[in-house]
């Protein structure tokens, strides 16, 4: 795996588990992964990520920003490469990403790429003055997201693309009115078998995810299937091989659109590290080792995953331990072994159960534990 | 963990999700847990283990059979140890044990400790002619364990044990007539908390454990609570800290008698990685760190697990996977990473789920694409 975050550090159980061998390039010494690493690497570094994937025998990835000409010369020189370039670029650029959705049919929200002040103004007048710009590269978790009503809302990021010497444009989309946020996951294998979980509602806090109800309330007849078959049909026309997660809306005039795409495990599958028969950690080193998928129906009711948001004041998350688990014995709780800071994702807690408002009532409870 | 076998392999992706940093010494390199390992050594080698034990906060194990000497002088330099020398020596002496067992009240079978051959001809005598010698000391799987019905059946161990200049003496045991044999574990933390998972049934193959149904069939009732109040006694009584595995007996005439003690993780709790909402795993964690125990109740109705003994007769563990995993989706697979070889625990299967007779099919054939 390049990239050495929390979800390297959530395939290592699978690998053990399934006797895979696991190796990570981390980024920096005592990443959350550490534990898998084999070495420290820079992934815009041809030489460091090269030398890496030389020991291994697949490459995956914890993160979607490994540039294309990195990805493209792994895959010129034989080494296999899961999801590949030609399926990432539709997780790096989301001008691309939507307009290969448009070829697609899939239904999405109303876009255009826009690259001066003049054609958002345009897009604001035909989209009731609001929209939503996102830049094209390397947002996440809500950062390169920005709500504006006036054309001139974007003014500083038109021009750090004309600074940063490439140009190019902003994505501009209209302001859905949604009910709620869904993600659908799926994971294909390089030989197109496809398996889904089922859709689940994922709650954001400031653009972040928050709180994940497996599986979404309401969604066991039509609103499932309509889910996987977008997810499906993405995962197909992409040729994703691993994890592919659809943040998706569900529109308060009852329709579902795509939101965005992520190539990896993905925050809104923690839950199904207890939640599911197979999680999606184990799926996706199934998926890039072309191994056989494993069931992923729901092996409760309900799971409800509750992120550790910034963590304690003081201390760290471990400090926490005494007093969260005596309260919580049916909680499962993840540690990152990230150091607490505003905002940082170090852990999550997940809990399953037949009684909904039970089991999100505890998830959310201990999960309190760690803050302040 | 001092040892690197499956149980500290298995150790490591608990570790890994509550955050825990986890350091193995493996008694070689290439061990089963040696994506943990910090260092190879020899658990017999005072030096070895203490230079390991220094850079940990707390020590335990993946087998019982550190000297007793060892195990005192790091409790004499302060380093926490769990379970500690006081508790491991009864699981390292069987003569002890069946003392102490019958000091504590328990129900053990008939038993005596033999120095010659004309004790053991007393003993025979006694009970009907036959019994079963065990040696005192590092027996497992069934290795120094002997059915007689000779006086001189056992004649080779007495002379081992007066040429190894210590002396010491056999233990001799009547032969239980036993419907099944029952596992119950249990954890304890140092303060003093137990909590126990169901009791469950194991069935042995030439003396190694083949298969283990969890819960124990037809011990929803006055079964559980025998075997449970049982494993707490004993935890309670020698002081244990974390896994206690009691290997019961359960006679053709209805009673429930102590057969073996082991003070780590067993092989009769594997079922407890997917099946319970805290596995013996992070249990025996929680309890060394002292942290509060999970809950150890099952996640569905039954849950079965089979040994991959031996393994495959040529190639790995993994090379049988394509097949495997294409059969049963349902089915969670375990490789400890071990080369194959005869009568080798090489990796298991579990399966969970409300109809037993289905599951313990499915487990035996997904278990079964590894023979051969």
């Amino acid at each position: 795996m390049i990239g050495g975050g929390q979800l390297a550090r959530m395939m290592i159980p699978p690998a053990v588990e399934l006797g895979v061998d696991i190796r990570v390039l981390q980024e920096a010494e005592g990443m959350s992964a550490r534990l898998a690493a084999s070495g420290v690497g820079d992934y815009r570094d041809l030489g460091a990520v090269l030398a890496f994937a030389e020991t291994v025998d697949v490459v995956t990835f914890d993160h979607e920003h490994v540039p294309q000409s990195i990805l493209r010369e792994l895959v010129a020189r034989g080494i296999p490469v899961h999801p590949g370039p030609d399926a990432l670029l539709y997780a790096q650029d989301k001008i691309q990403m939507r307009a290969k959705l448009g070829d697609l049919g899939l239904p999405v929200p109303d876009w255009a790429a826009v690259e001066t002040s003049g054609e958002l103004a345009a897009f604001l007048d035909d989209h009731g003055g609001r929209a939503v710009v996102k830049t094209a590269r390397g947002g996440y978790d809500g950062k390169g997201v920005r709500l504006v009503s006036d054309a001139s809302g974007a003014d500083d990021w038109f021009l750090a693309l004309g600074e940063n010497g490439r140009g190019g444009a902003l994505l501009v989309e209209e302001l859905v009115s949604f009910r709620r946020e869904l993600a659908q996951l799926v994971a294909r294998r390089p030989s197109g078998e496809v398996v889904a979980w089922p859709v689940v509602e994922t709650v954001q806090r400031d653009g972040v995810c928050a709180e994940v109800i497996a599986p979404a309330p309401g969604s066991a007849g039509r609103l499932a299937q309509v889910a996987s078959d977008i997810a499906h049909r993405i995962a197909d026309g992409l040729g994703v091989t691993g994890v592919l997660a659809v943040e998706l809306f569900e529109t308060t005039d009852g329709r579902v659109l795509v939101n965005e795409l992520a190539m990896r495990p993905h925050n809104s599958g923690h839950w199904s590290i207890e939640g599911a028969v197979t999680n999606q950690f184990e799926q996706h080193l199934r998926a890039v080792l072309d191994l056989p998928l494993g069931a992923a129906t729901a092996r409760e009711d309900w799971s409800v995953m509750v992120n550790i948001l910034g963590g304690p004041s003081e201390g760290t998350v471990q400090d926490r331990y005494p007093a969260a688990l005596a309260a919580h014995p049916e909680a499962k709780f993840h540690g990152y072994g990230k150091a607490p800071r505003p905002g940082r994702k170090v852990g999550h807690v997940t809990v399953c159960g037949d009684d909904l408002d039970d089991i999100a009532y505890r998830a959310r409870s201990a999960a309190a534990f760690f803050e302040g």
